[in-house]
């Protein structure tokens, strides 16, 4: 397969952890005789720097004209800390969402045996959990009416959906449980809001067309209770953005290490891939980041374009290295591993294993 | 102090564990001389079984004219597992609720030592957890505009706040930080919600009145997280309806066991006290449920009319059973101490510590 690949590093340690999924691609590329092209974009504090925007029209074409974006992470204190700043770096990557029409962001969270013991959860709750979040992105009361009156004193929030919105990402949801344990929970409050029941009402519609995927409902403060409760209960969450925000950070945290964890954002035409962590703008430039949530990142992308084996070689290869410890200092405080290192390993293991 | 007290036990286990409440609350009234005199009134499906009605007139009536309500518990399968019925026990709890003005809903989150092996969370995360939730309870995308277009295909939710409604749940939070570890977080979403903004403004503005309490913010995605990862951290949390609903959901299986968790509902004039429990119908008249968290209400009750030694009583009491396993089954499989009798335990202790 060939694909173009528009590589957006960004700022901190982005640069360094995108260039480890980079590598892991490029070993993915020869070992499965695919072709990945990938063309350097900047954005965010870089972008700024360079241009005054941080999604400059320049990157947003190249984004536009790849099959699909690679993404490190954006901030810098320069802009965060500075309240007059008119221009921050996360402007950036909200607008190239909105442009790319990425209507669905997806959140694998995994149990993984070797970081059990950093989780806060107990062993007994968190063994085994394999679930993944699909959170609607472009719609909701993120993105509704806002007013405030003119004395400051009343304030408002509008929560809307269209049948349309909800039904372009539960085919998404849907698809993903098929492929994997065959159960779909939607998380709403349909007992309060009209959105939710409206939710429900699509979402049902639509479980008529996928009859080997088991449905079911679950409100969102119960849901806030089951993730820590049992997470095992769960394949695919699909929910609306504002509970998708809640319940995916709170899943986040339950593996023990965000430095794991990746997500895509995908719309009708693009698809972006990105770490969940930030910039760590502390870290940036002293090989010490720790890289594994870019390589995951990449695997996301390998499966969007459905190279499954592929994606799975990445996998293999990641929890070869937490199984013997080739793991940045996060994990492991004694660790000699760099983020080079550690990208090197797995791009290597996954070169000779075959 | 003469308090006259609405007693509205309710559905399922809702007497059974409200007497255990009514009799601490008699043992606390002798060993310190005060008067407490109880009236009971129907609410639930109990009422709707007599009277047609989930709250009837002469039961709101009852709640009006006594200075607080102990409430039990309602729901029965007779009616929630009936799509058709029309009058759900329910309704009747949300409309006390609104005729009493109970504008703050108040949820203690408390770590028991003797529980931490019953809890999701290792033992170094949970360990001394002793934080207090205030949530808006009358207010927000629960109680705002509802709209569906003709064709069902559109729907919409307002959230909406007045900074009178924020103000006046503040005094009570930043008041209840001041007999506390003297720190208040607003949990909001203000990088994005314009009611969140209002909240930050106007909990701002308050906090200048309380020099003495340390306010902090923090965004709801992190607060899911922060519950987990570290819920020591918190002291009071302030925080809007659906907020307030998700966090304390989730906050309240931290613990080990909801049934020792209790909840009150204040307002300006009136305040009701209940377990945050359900009916639990399978159990009712068999003397098997926990009765520590109604009895723990009984406590909030005592504390809201300032009688802090007395609540201080009782939660001795509640330490010491479960200290010495004078619990139910939930919590011990294998005691054979019933409802009653964990009652007559803490009435007793509280009755003969002195
Ligand atoms: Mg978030
Ligand atoms: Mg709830």
């Amino acid at each position: 397969m060939d694909l173009n690949i528009a590589v957006l590093a960004g700022d901190g340690i982005g640069p360094e952890v995108t260039q480890q999924a980079i590598k892991t691609l490029n070993a993915i590329g020869e070992v499965y005789n695919h072709n990945f092209t990938f063309k350097d974009a900047v954005v965010g504090a870089a972008a700024i720097d360079q241009t005054g925007d941080p999604l400059p029209e320049k990157t947003l074409k190249v984004c536009l004209e790849t099959d699909a974006v690679l993404f490190g992470a954006i901030g810098d204190p320069k802009y965060d800390n500075d309240p007059s700043a008119k221009v921050r770096p996360e402007q950036g990557l909200l607008k190239l969402r909105k442009s790319l029409g990425l209507f669905t962001n997806i959140r694998p969270i995994k149990a993984y045996p070797t970081l059990i013991d950093k989780s806060p959860l107990k062993e007994d709750r968190i063994n085994g959990t394999d679930l993944t979040i699909y959170r609607e992105l472009t719609g909701g009361i993120y993105f509704g009416e806002k007013k405030l009156n003119e004395e400051g004193t009343v304030a408002s929030d509008l929560c809307e959906y269209s049948d349309f919105e909800i039904e372009r990402i539960a085919h998404l949801a849907f698809k993903a449980a098929r492929a994997r344990k065959k159960k779909l929970t939607l998380v709403d409050k349909a007992n309060v809001l009209e959105t939710s029941r409206l939710w429900r009402k699509v979402v049902t519609k639509i479980g008529e067309s996928y009859p080997d995927i088991t449905l079911d409902f679950l409100f969102v403060d119960n849901a806030a209770m089951q993730m820590i409760l049992n997470p095992n209960q769960f394949d695919v969450i699909l929910t609306e953005n504002m509970f998708g925000d809640i319940i995916s950070d709170e899943g986040s945290v339950i593996g023990g290490s965000i430095g794991l964890l990746a997500s895509a954002s995908v719309g009708e035409d693009h698809s972006m891939f990105e770490p969940i962590h930030g910039s760590f703008p502390q870290a940036k430039g002293k090989d010490i980041a720790n890289p594994i949530a870019s390589i995951l990142s990449a695997a996301m992308l390998l499966e969007h374009f459905k190279l499954y084996e592929e994606a799975k070689a990445i996998h293999n290869a990641v929890e070869k290295a937490l199984e013997l410890k080739v793991v940045t200092t996060d994990l492991d405080p004694s660790s000699k591993y760099t983020t080079t290192k550690v990208g090197d390993f797995i791009a290597d293991y996954i070169a000779n294993s075959e």
